[in-house]
């Protein structure tokens, strides 16, 4: 087969993570005879600094065009503190959500054998946890009208919601659950919010066209506590866009493996595969950086973007191999034995694929 | 001194609990020589039964007339799944904070030595942990306009902050950070939001006011992550209504404490004092629910509201022996130990003081 994939590296250690992915991906295409081009284009501060915007015209064409994005990461520390600097990375990549129609951002967290004792969790609390999250991406508060009156004095975000788009992101929902142990918990803040009411009330009219799910509904702030107390109670969780952000980041650190963590953002023109972890400023141009969760997400990418299960499992079972035989980058090497930079991580996956 | 003091027992355990604070309250006032009036009133879901509105004028009078008010717990399961009731228990909690205008809510999460084993947390990731939370309450997408639209098809719940109400937290914040380690942590998405960059401004033009006081500005998601990864790290974090609520939350569970932490809302008016935990409903009635988070409320009523640091040290120096010696309900005993109940731990509690 032929791909075309748009190749979006970022800023910070983007690049050097996208660049061992690309290493592993062109290795497997190689062996499973695929070809795959790879376009790159700019996003995030490097486009800023280059063209003045983040997510420029010409890297929307290019992704419209192809058959999947993988991208790095973005953002820099030169814009955090300057929460009115007119523009700024992360527009960049909420506009290419937006425009790609990227609407269910699927975010697994699940745990290696060998990594366990990483994570803050007591074993016992830790083992055996494989959910998924299914977050709204391309609505919200994230994308409601914004902006400031009385002169600045006041500010405020609007947080809409349609039914249409709450449907949308629940049946994958639903048919994610189906395909695995058929739970789902619907996570809302419906003793608040109207738009938790909406979407309470949109799965619920939805339950009976699957009726082998069993559904549970639970507010947002429980949700918080219950993946630190009892991860692997959980399996397939819906959810909106801003709850989303905040408990997909604390269920990726719960695992202890959260530089290993993959994940997809699926919806209406393309689908773009990412890692989650962010763009590590500190580590940028040191060839330290953990480059398997970006590696991870090229194999989600074979799997879902191309149908390519066999190449996906390939990916998966090598990186498994390195974890296994410590050929980890610092963040995972235990005190007093060997890290291994990131370039000689993708290095030894393409020699042992 | 003579007091007067609100008692809004509320739903589930919340009247269970209650009692225990009361009997504890009233040994250290006859042994400190105070004099407490209690006056009893009625919310949450038991005030819709009883009267029709969960927080009734009457209670809201009674709650403007006192020095301080100690709450139960609202809440009935009736309600949850019934997004669209007319009227629900939370309303009420809502409805009191704004009426009462308890802009602050004040959630501490520590550690005790002797329960520290029962953190879901790795020892050596929760030992000191000592933070506090200051939650804006009556502001914010609790507050904003909310509705629908299209027929009911589109919801939509506005955010929004002045720079007045986000100084007023801020103050306290900044203050409450003078008394310990002059840490402050601002919590916000100010890559994305503009109330959050409202925020953020704010806050940064306040440092000059403490220049003791590091301030450090973190994104909520990364908070999240951090809270289960390092809470030791924090010490004052300040933050908007929703993602104290879901924060604050997260750090009641991490240190395995959850059933015993207290918390304060300060306002305009009076202040308010109620246990973390919820109402518990599955308990009701069995008098089995951990009165010790109410009973450090009370405490902590007696330290704030009164200024009366000794009366409060002394709550919290039984509270300490009784879990020394195992003087717990079932959520604290170890498996095969006795368990004592809600009303035997309150006793024990005014026998030892
Ligand atoms: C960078 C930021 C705008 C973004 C978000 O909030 O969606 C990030 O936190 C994420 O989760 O991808
Ligand atoms: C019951 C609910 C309305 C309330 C809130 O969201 O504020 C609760 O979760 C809390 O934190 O006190």
């Amino acid at each position: 087969m032929k791909f075309n994939i748009a190749l979006l590296a970022g800023d910070g250690i983007g690049p050097e993570v996208i660049n061992e992915a690309v290493k592993v991906s062109d290795a497997i295409a190689k062996k499973f005879n695929h070809e795959i081009t790879w376009t790159p284009a700019l996003t995030g501060a490097c486009a800023i600094d280059a063209v003045g915007v983040p997510y420029p015209d010409e890297t929307h064409e290019i992704c419209m065009k192809a058959d999947a994005v993988l991208f790095g990461a973005i953002g820099h520390p030169k814009y955090d503190n300057d929460p009115s600097a007119p523009v700024r990375p992360e527009q960049g990549l909420l506009l290419m959500r937006k425009k790609l129609g990227l609407f269910a951002n699927v975010r697994p967290t699940f745990t290696f054998p060998s990594l366990i004792d990483n994570s803050p969790l007591k074993r016992e609390r830790i083992e055996g946890t494989d959910l998924v999250f299914l977050r709204e991406l391309t609505g919200g508060i994230y994308f409601g009208e914004k902006g400031r009156k009385d002169g600045g004095e006041t500010a405020f975000d609007n947080c809409v919601y349609t039914r249409a788009e709450v449907q949308r992101l629940a049946k994958k929902g639903f048919e994610l659950a189906m395909t695995r142990s058929k739970k789902l918990c619907c996570v809302d803040k419906a003793n608040v919010l109207e738009t938790s009411r909406l979407w309470r009330e949109t799965v619920q009219a939805m339950e009976k066209d699957y009726p082998e799910v069993t559904v549970s509904y639970e507010f947002v702030d429980a949700v918080a506590m219950r993946l630190v107390q009892w991860p692997n109670s959980y399996d397939v969780l819906i959810t909106e866009n801003l709850f989303g952000d905040i408990l997909t980041d604390e269920a990726s650190v719960i695992s202890g493996s959260m530089g290993l963590m993959p994940s997809a953002s699926v919806g209406e023109h393309t689908s773009l595969y990412e890692p989650i972890h962010g763009s590590y400023p500190q580590a940028t141009g040191l060839n330290i950086a953990n480059p398997l969760a970006t590696i991870l997400s090229a194999a989600m990418m074979f799997e879902d973007a191309f149908g390519l299960k066999d190449e996906a499992e390939a990916i998966r079972a090598v990186v498994n191999k390195s974890l296994e035989q410590g050929i980890v980058t610092e963040d995972l090497a235990p005190k007093g034995t060997k890290a291994y930079k990131t370039s000689e991580v993708g290095d030894w996956l393409v020699a042992n694929l």
